[in-house]
């Protein structure tokens, strides 16, 4: 049995996207896996998938459930067509509320794709959904809804998602164990709940009403840990196919969103392939194909370019937006004494334009009409650190927190205008150095979600760049942050591939999995129990599937003992 | 330039040991490094081992010192000759002291081998050594030397070896930074501090007198924190050769110490050329000789099979052992409600012939005459845990702790005879339970050094406990365990290859620096700028070669970036 019967991978070494794409992604159930489904009580057309993993009669218990964030790519009775994209779940949710019309949209044009042309043109998406936007200047986020005291089906969904085995977990250790350092942490996530956190800011559900795609998810310090990896091509190598394999691969693995940070040519169809197939929600740095616009020369960057990058891809789709709005340009000065300066891409070039210009950022001078574009689609920030330390020598310094503070006037911002906000931060800090960045932010940012690269907690291993952020992001994630970014063994040597992604994301759902636990969400630990439970009976097979990735555990187990009895023992 | 020209590995496919053993390992310096030697001033002999790794010229940096227990095996002017075994530094210090006498000692028995005979028979290594031992019942242990106020020569080796580049970092970066816990970390290590450490009991330097080939290093709490990678044969597979290759690897990626699990034929003689070709300590767990003595019944077991093992092993020269006399008969009913029971190896073995018998310990009951064993030969002993949690559902239950507290009994006994002491610790366990080990060792066990597995801090990736334990390691490293033994990718699931030692160190010294770098050590921040800075400025050449594993992390970047130009920029 082996979990991923279909992929086809087309060769990684040629820079130019065939003019046949291999639209092949990897599908089926993970071993032992069935893919279920639970319905909604207010909503009842939600439709909430959940893996059960069977286990072998001789353990006398019933398969155990877990959070899944694969979508359809594991249901074997899903007819998956990357050509077609996935089934627009959320867009008659998205029409009953009346409140947002269709509309003509942006035209695309030649410098969105980097001025590609004929057979160096990615194709167009086949289908083109006509994008919708909120009418007569309204709010259509899900905080504003929150905060009108609705509960919408998103918030449903998500309750029930998050919900997963508390009844069970109430039912066979009603001992709750853990330090959530304040968290408010429920025994059971009922609908009210979700709304009551998106209301106060403190979790956000990043879900543009142009990716209908989209299973809804909250991503908030009383929710499980989320992870997050970073996709995207390059100047240098991969292609669409590649890049909606890497995608679909991610998520297979657990990550619960995706970041397309390509560069280059080909950004939106790229984008627009993936959106049309991803089941979690998409972010991205519009900085990054603005400059592209602008030929890569951050000096010519400009609002008009900033604001068209923004319309165009809230109407693709895109749920949330890395924005470098918080460094100014006095902030810069604070960063001369760095071992490593500023090393957040966003980051470097928005201080490139503040001292060409000499002038205030412009993403900082246009907040509020970022913010008037944002709530317009439900598009959420995720508020970039752009000054984030790049070593451990930077860690924690005067710049870092400048930026920080600027950040928390940002969210009160957004806030205002109805706009979900979650924060970015670091990056390298040493282990002793971590707790501050949490305390701090939630003091700052009034506990709008923090959302962390790492942090790596050495500079001394590239290659397991991996494992010395894995460290960082379980402790950070236990202190209270709310989604992990991964970071795959490629992290400062290159572009990860298909084998680094599995193991950034096998990585990081070990750090989310053991701050849940550390922080004692209620059902965490059954998986552990089970597992242990199989370990200490010897029910290998079992061992095997209800690991994170079952695939290596039986590989590394058959290399020793490669029998067939040893596994049934 | 690649870093292991020399390696032969026989294909481990073969259970048999080959006739003609292959006695090559892998040798020659790790890339743009030197070998240096500091000498003593007290002892003027002495001659520590350091790396240089030497930085590009525009770097403007001298070389830099790092930490090296990779013994002859790196240095290309050492001859290497693995039947001759390692040059018998100590030799010379242990006679000088005048209380020991070389004697014919023990004869090897066909049951030391598991009856290994003929072809299946590893031969005896080249040279027999005639052991030595304590002349008149005396204590020739370092803690009864530091008790006595004498400074050996071993002392002033490790105050060189410890304070490494610590002048240098009084120069440049006079800010002391972290937090320890409470630990003692000196600006600067003299010989009077690590003598007063181990006086005190709060260090230990694993050094038998029968192994004079090894480098003195100390395991304590204001020491650096070490390392130790568990390798040995069993029934199923690998030779003589295969094990000493894999002890030389683990020290040329920074293992500290190494622990010989050997279980099945041949163990007497595979051990015997492991500790002649080893430069760091070697522990072991005698319980599991004995146990094959006893053709592996638990419950014929006896102190006199166990009391001929701990003397055998002792003549061969292992520095410490394993010691599982915690677990008494009254604990063993606080396991049974247990999800994983007791799964500690030598745990079971000791519990399995404890009920049959319904007997206390024999280990427990004969701790006293073990001690004038270990004090003989200055064996170290490493208290075993073997009630230490298999699973989170079992973190810090009674029964662990029970035992704990006989460990903190035990510790007093052995220091009454004089004998040098570390604990041994968990396990599985939740991130948000491990300070709470830290602690209670430390003061049940009144500072001897905690020596600790992991620990693991989620059950559910098994092919991924490097990962899961790693994040634990670093944190009760931080906390202030003074060794942490390295769990590999196969922990659970099978015996770990060459691939997975090495991964295995590289995640345990990244745990390990990542602990010296939040407890404040002087100088351990040199290297991740000097690595930082070769990265700000695009010297790839030092990044490379600064790292943990520049092997890796420059196959990774030539994987995208292939061209000799990039390297240079």
């Amino acid at each position: 049995m082996t979990s991923d019967p279909t992929t086809t991978i087309p060769a990684p070494t040629n820079p130019t996207p065939p003019a046949q794409p291999v639209l092949t992604v990897t599908t089926g159930a993970l071993p032992a896996s069935a893919k279920v489904h639970v319905a909604g009580v207010i909503h009842p057309d939600i439709r909430v998938p959940m893996r059960e993993i069977a286990l072998h009669p001789s353990a006398g218990e019933p398969p155990l459930r877990v959070y899944d964030a694969s979508g359809p790519y594991t249901d074997p009775g899903a007819a998956i067509a990357i050509e077609r994209g996935l089934p627009r779940l959320r867009e008659s949710w998205v029409a009953a509320r009346g409140d947002t019309e269709s509309y003509a949209g942006r035209e695309v044009r030649p410098e969105d794709n980097g001025f590609a042309a004929d057979d160096r043109l990615t194709p167009e998406f086949t289908t083109c959904h006509r994008p919708r936007r909120a009418r007569d200047g309204r709010a259509v986020t899900q905080l504003a809804y929150a905060r009108a005291g609705i509960v919408t089906p998103e918030m449903e969904f998500i309750a029930i998602r998050e919900n997963l085995a508390r009844q069970q977990a109430a039912e066979t250790a009603p001992r709750r164990d853990g330090d959530s350092f304040g968290a408010a942490i429920p025994a059971h996530v009922t609908p009210e709940f979700v709304r009551d956190e998106v209301a106060r800011g403190r979790a956000i559900i990043p879900a543009n009403i142009n990716h209908p795609e989209a299973e809804p998810m909250i991503i908030g310090r009383n929710f499980l840990v989320k992870i997050n990896a970073n996709i995207g091509n390059s100047a240098v190598t991969s292609s669409m196919a590649e890049e909606v394999e890497k995608m679909v691969w991610a998520i297979r693995w657990g990550a619960d969103t995706v970041m397309d940070l390509s560069t280059g040519r080909n950004i939106h169809n790229i984008r627009e392939w993936i959106i049309r197939n991803s089941p979690v929600p998409i972010g991205t740095v519009p900085l990054y194909q603005a400059l592209e616009k602008v030929g890569g020369i951050a000096e010519d960057l400009s609002w008009q370019v900033f604001r068209d990058t923004l319309i165009e891809q809230a109407e693709q789709g895109v749920d949330y937006f890395t924005i470098h709005a918080g460094l100014r340009l006095h902030h810069i000065p604070l960063t001369v004494d760095r071992v490593t300066g500023i090393v957040s891409r966003g980051g470097s070039i928005m201080a490139k334009w503040c001292l060409h210009h000499h002038r205030e950022s412009f993403l900082y001078e246009h907040f509020p009409e970022i913010c008037e574009i944002m709530r317009a689609y439900d598009v959420s920030f995720s508020l970039g650190d752009g000054l984030r330390p790049g070593s451990i020598a930077d860690a924690n310094d005067a710049a870092q927190f400048a930026e920080l503070e600027t950040l928390g006037e940002l969210t009160r911002i957004a806030w205002d205008h109805d706009c979900q906000v979650m924060i970015e931060g670091p990056g390298h800090v040493p282990m002793h150095k971590i707790r501050e960045n949490m305390d701090k932010q939630l003091e700052i940012c009034a506990e709008a979600p923090f959302y962390t690269l790492g942090p790596l907690t050495t500079d001394i291993a590239p290659g397991y760049d991996h494992i010395t952020s894995g460290i960082g992001a379980a402790m950070i994630g236990w202190f209270g942050t709310a989604m992990l970014c991964y970071v795959t063994p490629k992290e400062h040597l290159g572009l990860p591939d298909r084998d680094d992604v599995k193991t950034g994301v096998i990585t990081y759902k070990i750090a989310a999995h053991a701050a849940d636990l550390a922080k004692g969400h209620p059902a965490a630990q059954l998986r552990d129990d089970a597992l242990s439970r199989a370990r200490f009976e010897f029910r290998w097979e079992d061992q095997f599937n209800l690991s994170l990735d079952p695939d290596t555990a039986r590989a590394f187990h058959d290399q020793t003992l490669p029998k067939e009895a040893h596994k049934l023992a």
